[in-house]
């Protein structure tokens, strides 16, 4: 069975959006700095239907997530771009076009039900109201053998990181500040990780930790 | 001349220590925890009059910072133990002991003046009552061709990197939730660093950040 992974960018304090989220600036102010050691790659190029990008070690790695993802969760203001009214307008497509990245069935946690929306190249865009453990058992039924992504935003790595849902953590670290804004680990109860690997690249520091069993409630792995 | 760096143990969540701090326990609920890694080192083990503990390459890492290290600059908390009324009293030696493990010049950033104290095996704690860039002063010219290190805590760091004082961060990133206490980065002004190297070693995530030289003003190197 596929595991579930919170995969995620976050700023050396710890932030994965700076302050004044906008719809033209959905990140914050400076959040788009937490990415763009990703947007260098060839393969986030091409998940993205962009030409060119760097290969190596670092492509090679972020090609087989991708491969390795059978489907996505992800919370609502990263599905609709930031924080603000036009996040309840049920026309929203979110801000990931006509073809967006995914490439697989992606499970977004409102309070708003709507019908799915079908996409090109293979994403779908389901949307969940009864919470991250049942977002987490369609993404399961979705993904089949192939692994979960929890993309984002803090709440969503929040919630299923208490519901004892992960099985992994992917801390992209990126080197700057950003003073403000949406932080990932906010509230979350004391406890121990493990930590499988670090080590840098394209300037940023790559944290993988495996969620120890005792953290995990909800019978994933 | 020698170089201004911090040096300095976190939580995932970026914590420096846990909450309820007590004299008992300085570094607050689960704070302990952050500092398992460098206490079954051997280097670390003598430094503070201690025999046993592992060798090899993080011993020697920590060995050579030691070596490198000509003066120590530290807030009041980090000396006294804890945010409490002991802080304040004249005739707290902090909870260092009579043969503390710096074994250098140690610079107190304080409200409280007072005469410097002298311990055995080379720890002479001065207290500084003029700001963080008095203590570095003092503690450059106590160095010489050393480096100084900023010990800690969370106040005393971002003092020195909002001051522009900093060339250099090691953050050794502990695999543990403390869920609430003192964070190490907050409200830093937004702008980036240099990472310098990322690896794991003894389950903790070593990162080595160069700051840039825009973001010092204190003209430290």
């Amino acid at each position: 069975m596929g595991r579930v992974k919170l995969e995620i960018s976050i700023s050396l304090d710890g932030y994965v959006a700076g302050p004044s989220p906008t719809l033209e600036q959905p990140l914050g102010e400076g959040g788009e700095q937490l990415h763009e050691w990703t947007i260098r790659l060839a393969g986030w190029r091409e998940a993205h239907g962009l030409t060119g990008g760097e290969s190596g070690p670092e492509d090679d790695r972020a090609r087989a997530r991708i491969e390795a993802t059978g489907a996505v969760v992800m919370g609502r203001r990263m599905f609709s771009g930031g924080e603000g009214p036009w996040q309840d307008d049920p026309n929203m497509d979110g801000w990931w076009g006509d073809e967006p990245p995914f490439h697989v069935p992606v499970f977004i946690l409102t309070h708003h039900p709507r019908e799915p929306v079908v996409k090109q190249g293979g994403t779908t865009f389901t949307f969940v109201t009864d919470g991250i453990e049942s977002a987490l058992e369609q993404a399961r039924d979705a993904a089949g053998a192939k692994d979960i992504l929890v993309a984002g935003g803090a709440m969503a790595a929040q919630e299923s990181l208490q519901a004892g849902l992960l099985d992994s953590i992917q801390l992209h670290v990126a080197p700057v500040f950003l003073g403000g804004g949406v932080r990932l680990f906010d509230g979350i109860p004391s406890g121990g990780l493990e930590l499988v690997k670090a080590y840098e690249s394209l300037g940023v520091a790559h944290l993988e930790y495996r969620v120890a069993a005792d953290r995990q409630t909800g019978g994933t792995s």
